[in-house]
């Protein structure tokens, strides 16, 4: 991927259009955050926002869709990596970086309309699941499996049990209504020693 | 409590009344599965799908949240019996109760909004939690407690852990994005069998 130096000659005009991409996606997820839903959204509230005109919108997305798409899937924290010995271990990783995601009230926002708006915008809500929510979902299902084939795990993991365990144990606290209280620090170790527990030979 | 009863002679206007409430119960549900935000209802669109006046539902509710409260707190199943001997036949009637809950694209509809909507209806968010939300919690809680209790869990069961961990891993298959394929039958089985083995003794 070509990236841009410092002192490196740019085509004309270059920055600025990089410039206005990142004010267009900022300004949607401003709005988003603020509560504005898909349907409410429109690209000239958007262009206007942003200080740029409808057209330098169009120029780059086919529509709402595809940039609210867009603005949704630059917020995701990228995957951490999860090659370290033991289950446990990438287990923690996986659980830290949801709970720490969770504290953006930004994050939090737009996960909330991703979950709610997929009755009304089921392409939209396909293509956040194919680019955000399935690489996640096949990364910690092949640290159980791998924990499995070690021996680390009983042979017998009910896998997609094991999964929706952990990463409904830290949704469940982030995520659903009712949890007020601040999230305890030390949630990540206890999600993963409760769980694996029931999952060790 | 008084309820009518057949042959009671009753005050005029009163099953008119009633019949009107739960039209007006009716069409809220309706607009909301429909993909209504809370935002976007109207008192006067929900009079005209309802077939009544706006005052007829301003003499009953104070003003949009709280039909909206009353309309989503009239589409939760209520909670099942909890007094089952051992532990896991009450999870089991727990995780029913939410399985079950999920086929309705109603049900499904509305605690997309009840989550979605906390950010921007605090109110209708914190009431929400308090008629539907935290009696439920507080059953199952009491569930574990019990099992804690009674030797049939561990002594140093982390209860609030256990709990996310048994509530979660259902929402995650019923309310999270990405699980497209029909529920297994047996999914309340398996995550209270495999939750419930990592608390025992």
């Amino acid at each position: 991927m070509v990236t841009d130096q410092v002192g490196t000659a740019r085509a004309p005009g270059r920055p600025r259009s990089e410039k206005a991409e990142k004010a267009i996606i900022e300004a949607t997820i401003d709005m988003i955050a603020e509560g504005a839903t898909v349907a409410e959204l429109s690209i000239e509230a958007v262009a206007s926002r942003a200080g740029v005109g409808k057209t330098t919108i169009y120029r780059r997305w086919s529509g709402k869709e595809d940039l609210v798409l867009d603005a949704l899937t630059s917020l995701k924290a990228p995957l951490p990596d999860l090659d370290a010995p033991t289950v446990r271990e990438n287990v923690l990783r996986y659980l830290s970086v949801m709970q720490h995601e969770s504290h953006s009230r930004r994050t939090r926002c737009i996960m909330n309309i991703a979950l709610s708006e997929s009755e009304r915008f089921p392409h939209l809500a396909e293509r956040f699941r194919e680019i955000a929510i399935r690489p996640r979902r096949e990364a910690l299902r092949s640290v159980i499996q791998r924990g499995v084939a070690s021996g680390e795990l009983r042979h017998d993991t009910d896998i997609e049990v094991a999964m929706a365990a952990l990463t409904g144990a830290m949704l469940f606290f982030t995520k659903w209504p009712g949890n007020d209280d601040p999230l305890p620090e030390d949630l990540a170790e206890r999600i993963a020693d409760q769980v694996l527990t029931g999952l060790r030979p």
